[in-house]
């Protein structure tokens, strides 16, 4: 097979070439760089950038996505076409979970505070910090990165609740509830971190009610989807202190202009639609393609990671 | 009997007097503020300041210290005089072993950075962040805040190693080495974290051959004490990279100077020595004081937390 890899690879597709030696392995710096022919005949493409036009690759026959959100991407069109879309799924837990934890103790322990006093040349010992210790902390969504996080959350002595469709018991999580009933779960939790991902059920699920019920005492995170939120709602909430503050890696239209008015605010942490990212992600997306590889395109239905078209996911 | 406490228990003294009701308890702000009769009359002390002298308190019968370290404490004296010493050891670990992945958030997911995008507005996505996953984190110290701390850290997938002065096995540690051979570890890990009390033994332990080891990619944290290492040697290794970063809570003299060369450096995480704290200090050291007044002051070899003169702790 003609297989193109547009993600920068390096030694990966060093390996993959002489574990795959019998298929055409090409490397290009980026969608734009696809010669005509290459479009032409590409049969598997790698990729993950979202500008990706499909419909101009007449022998594609399975899309590598080295990323896990697929919402964008022609999903009718390859499902009419038969083309096989497997994702990265279940790579970002590591990483994610961990930076769920960074937000956490950059406000509970006040490290800004701690950075300013440093910079100021102060020695002030009257700030009082917050254990995570016997706090609660929910999740908006039980998948693998939050079961990773509230296995984090449970060692540091939190209580865990896990928020799904139907409210089915998830290890790692202390109690799980429907989502139907959130409002009850935001009411005890100290922490609520969204990582849903963005489908048409939960595009601008969270509402001002949901707010309220987390209440103002709340740290609310987003490492899923901007989208999960009007973001009107989410900034009117933090003006109005609604809720005490919020951690936000992800945002409805990315990137953020620099005129955003989220910048305005003094209780939100931002960092840019980085936590997933990883020094071993490619190398961890490519341990999925190579055991996709293994099984062979002939038996692409017991792919990991493959997308189910409906779903989105 | 006479207890007087200098330290500002507020609801904790009523539950203790409600509890106690058969002994004089008095409230006073300070040492300060401690009457000539106070010092005459005074049997059971309740303070933390090591200002204090007990030379000047006559019929003193035990003196319970709301800190950890004794060292500044008129050990030999208390000896002599059978003046019975217990202390808050144990009531830290909880906060400071969540402060050390404080720190190491801060150093692996480059929090102050993304902080400076944000104040910025600038969504720069090339910063990549390390995974604390795999890596190795080395304690100096096998004692109940190591413990805790090496287990957060084998939740997150850390190899932990620990340093005792036997090399004897702990829970938690996937290896001890002894004290001795501590180079070894070391060279190993990519964190190596100071929990050691202050005693003659640990006094200046840390010279310039053990950052060799450390190494140039080294994160340093001392939460244990300042003296641990001389700290012209620790600025040495800081200034000339001998170590990649330092993170410090404690240092040589308390509190430090606002002329202090650490605050010259670039590569130091520096905090005012307030990782013990927490707003459930109080409330833990008095459970600890409640248990010892249960068991009655005749029973004082059979108290929680009786220092050892002699080890000094």
């Amino acid at each position: 097979m003609k297989i193109i890899s547009t993600v920068n690879l390096k030694t990966l597709l060093d390996d993959l070439k002489s574990e795959f030696s019998d298929h055409d392995w090409i490397e290009r710096s980026s969608l734009d760089d696809l010669t005509e022919d290459d479009l032409k005949t590409v049969e598997v493409l790698i990729a993950y950038d979202s500008e990706l036009d499909v419909t101009q690759m007449p022998k594609l026959k399975w899309l590598v996505w080295y990323a896990a959100g697929v919402n964008r991407l022609q999903l009718q069109y390859m499902k009419e076409h038969g083309i096989i879309l497997t994702n990265a799924k279940g790579i970002h837990k590591i990483q994610i979970a961990e930076f769920i934890f960074a937000y956490i103790m950059a406000d509970y322990k006040h490290l800004d505070e701690f950075h300013e006093l440093q910079q100021t040349r102060s020695y002030k010992t009257n700030i009082r910090t917050t254990e995570l210790f016997e706090s609660v902390i929910c999740f908006l969504g039980t998948g693998e990165i939050a079961v990773r996080a509230a296995r984090l959350a449970q060692a540091f002595g939190m209580k865990t609740i896990g928020i799904n469709t139907d409210g089915r018991s998830i290890e790692h999580f202390d109690e799980t509830v429907q989502l139907a009933d959130r409002e009850t779960a935001f009411r005890e939790a100290d922490i609520i971190v969204n990582v849903l991902p963005e489908t048409e059920q939960t595009t601008e699920l969270l509402t001002m009610n949901d707010f309220k019920a987390m209440g103002d005492s709340a740290l609310f995170i987003n490492v899923g989807r901007g989208t999960v939120v009007n973001e009107s709602v989410l900034i009117a909430a933090l003006t109005n202190r609604v809720i005490r503050k919020a951690a936000l890696d992800v945002y409805y239209d990315e990137p953020l202009d620099s005129s955003h008015p989220l910048y305005e605010l003094d209780n939100v942490i931002m960092t840019p639609h980085i936590t997933g990212l990883s020094r071993r992600y490619n190398e961890r997306a490519t341990e999925i393609l190579k055991q996709n590889m293994r099984m062979g395109i002939d038996n692409s239905d017991k792919f990991v990671n493959l997308v189910d078209y409906d779903k989105g996911y």
